[in-house]
């Protein structure tokens, strides 16, 4: 055969495109990879889990009884799903109890409210509050009230959160509920209400955090269920005096401390072992619900991913790690925890995914990795891509919730985004329960991480920056 | 013109058919109904009225504070959209209190549990109870044990009710609920829980009237929120001992009296201002939710309804009369008053129509009447044609609540059947809010009415049977 130019550039044009087709995984791995897939697409282990945590434990707030029981109930769950070693962590907090929250309408039109505390609101004493409502359509608005110009009265914020598939809505509301307690007393307020951080219209109001801030008065924060909220901006519509009256008996025992702890579970790498694809979830929920949605769901997700594996012939090369964080909803405090105790192990994180938004299907992935590990990550889209996948090549992602804060710490990030069209219907609300799970996208999506894990446990790349 | 045979039998056929075609209404009536029907199609009145209601009344059980407001808010609301004639009729009752609940799971799994007191349940006393629960599926699995099985404990029947178009599911499902603490106490129970009647899977248990049977011992009853339902269930798949505690501050006053009112308006009619077209709705609601659904819809549908035709050039025929019962979720005591203080007077009633079925479009109407008014009945579904609502020629048509009992005693009936697919999310629940109201929907259903009060006030029919 006679060698042309045009020959050894066909050539050599055919070997480079044998390496963009070529495979990290060889052809027993990619077996495993189907036969992983099929396996979690076929299995109710995730739902299993899922049930067990919210019918046995059900809510978990750090601090409270519940989350001493999900913790001792993850660790025998770990051990009986096979995993190689599993312990805790201890993750410290102060005492904050919810307690009750009786709201109404005095005057122009009398009626009761539902309510509930923010998360870590003080509490207006036995004998409540009972002050003039002054109106405002958005946090800016309120921003923008005088000092003092809300002395003695309550301010209540009325914006109204949308609905999106990607959930974007919820940066957008979520900054009242964060920051309004502290502007309104800056302004003079001895109470702040507001219209839930939600999309939905039951009576089922949302909770969450506010923040307070240093030499600013603490002053009761709730949210109002979204049909009371309008009841009240339909109240306000009559241009008259609006009176209300709130009881919160919430406290913040500042100097009490509680006990969480981050559970963690491994099964050990076969070549590699101290290299850690780190999956992640919370195991706290709000003392509302049975937290089976937020996070029981990512929980049952990384257990029932890990459980698949642990079941092959033999251990991936690198070790795979659940981490379920305590404390999530009170601010972090397991990932902050988990950054100090694993400081010098951080570089030892091959990569990390967090699932903690919500029930939706997963729809879109992006990495967050070094430029020379995305034609490997590439080769995952493609694995994902019979899962309804899409690959997102910005290679911007970052972790979901706690794993954000590790992966800004320089750990690569692996980011799955899920349909999130109703999460906000429920996401803090006492509607966060088991029946709200979609068996079918809960297996959809446990098959998202099952083959992730595999692959990032398995494939010979370093996914550093 | 030579007159044969054949040409007269074909000139008394022209005749005939003319006959069958013939107009009850003339072309100006006819114009009237077309115009009162752009008018209600366009016309916010009827949302107007209901956010009226549920804005600066909101819940209305007879016997409270509420319910006095929502009297006088009716008697002014007639008189201000033009009514010729206002005025109330004494309905009474004895006292009794919702009071809270408490419930939660001592055992296998400690969880709290939503739940809400059925109506007219009496209380547990102070300490609450706390005992062993039995689980039943069905209403008749709890009547099929033996007597005495159920000594000192908690009886639990947690029948799912079924999702239908035509709500026929809560016809299955509400026995447990009328029934089911009366027989469960002639077993010795000493306490009775179900799964609400009710389609959705929010945490707002549903209420409705429990009935306890003469000289069998009254006990606490309570429907429990649809996921703590599924809670339980799940609790009992464990086969563990199930120890539940109950606390319900309802109290049955039987011996104080509350008084409520029928609240009745009515054009009078031009020609014979004896005759009564009677349009029905409840003005009472349970104390939770703010009523907006049930029965506030029918109360601004029947109102606005009225006020539409009140604004025609004349008055028709017949007088239409607005009845707004009074205490028709304790049992239909509007109605069961009213037909004694109008005993003499009911064979004057043409026809009657009531609206307390949720939130749906009219799809199907039904007629009650004389088999001589079937003809006129035919000739107002044309008229409702282009509504959307179906001619179910049955002629078996009943009233809707109170109006069924009105019709029982011979008074004509028109029925309107609306998609009752979603009604039962929120029936009875505090998620009976204003939000849940389709305003188009409701446009579109004050238009059936408009259009039927009117037909019905201005054709010269005898509907009686």
């Amino acid at each position: 055969m006679k060698i042309t130019l045009k020959s050894a550039l066909l050539c050599i044009a055919a070997l480079l495109t044998f390496t963009v087709q070529a495979k990290y995984l060889n052809e027993t791995e990619q077996q495993h990879i189907n036969d992983l897939k099929q396996t979690a697409l076929q299995s109710d282990l995730a739902y299993q889990i899922e049930e067990s945590l919210t019918t046995e434990v059900g809510a978990r707030m750090i601090g409270t009884e519940g989350d001493k029981r999900a913790i001792a109930w993850a660790v025998d769950k770990m051990n009986t799903l096979g995993f190689d070693k599993v312990w805790t962590e201890e993750v410290g907090h102060y005492q904050w109890i919810r307690g009750d929250v009786e709201a109404k309408v005095l005057a122009p039109f009398p009626q009761p409210i539902k309510a509930i505390a923010l998360g870590e609101s003080v509490g207006t004493g036995e004998k409540g509050i009972q002050a003039e409502v002054v109106h405002f359509n958005t946090l800016a608005d309120l921003q923008a009230a005088e000092i003092g110009s809300l002395t003695n009265k309550i301010a209540f914020v009325s914006y109204r959160m949308k609905r999106f598939k990607t959930g974007k809505g919820y940066g957008k509301a979520v900054g009242a509920r964060v920051k309004g307690a502290a502007v309104a007393a800056e302004k003079g307020a001895i109470g702040f209400i507001m219209r839930s951080v939600g999309t939905d219209n039951n009576r089922t109001p949302h909770t969450g955090i506010t923040r307070y801030k240093n030499g600013v008065t603490r002053i009761p924060a709730v949210a109002l269920a979204n049909p009371d909220a309008d009841l009240l901006v339909n109240q306000f519509k009559r241009e008259k005096k609006v009176e209300f009256y709130l009881k919160v008996t919430a406290m913040r025992n500042e100097v009490v401390a509680v006990r969480g702890a981050n559970v963690i579970g491994e099964i050990t790498g076969s070549e590699f072992p101290e290299q850690i694809v780190a999956l992640g979830a919370h195991l706290d929920s709000w003392d509302v619900g049975t937290g089976a949605i937020d996070d029981g769901l990512g929980v049952s997700m990384v257990m029932a991913a890990t459980a698949h594996i642990a079941k092959l012939p033999e251990r991936p090369k690198r070790t795979i790690r659940v981490i379920l964080f305590a404390g999530e909803e009170v601010g972090l405090l397991g990932a902050k925890q988990y950054i100090i105790d694993h400081k010098d192990n951080l570089k030892n994180h091959s990569i990390a995914a967090e699932w903690d938004f919500g029930l939706g299907k997963i729809y879109s992935m992006q990495s967050g990795v070094g430029e020379k590990a995305v034609p490997a990550i590439a080769e995952l889209a493609t694995y994902l891509e019979s899962l309804g996948v899409a690959y997102n090549k910005g290679n911007k992602g970052r972790g979901q919730s706690d794993m954000g804060a590790v992966t800004d710490k320089g750990v690569p990030a692996m980011n799955f985004s899920p349909d999130g069209t109703t999460y906000f219907d429920i996401h803090h609300t006492e509607n966060d329960t088991l029946d709200k799970v979609d068996a079918k996208d809960l297996q959809q999506n446990t098959a998202v991480y099952t083959v992730f894990a595999y692959f990032a446990a398995q494939v010979g790349v370093d996914f550093r920056k």
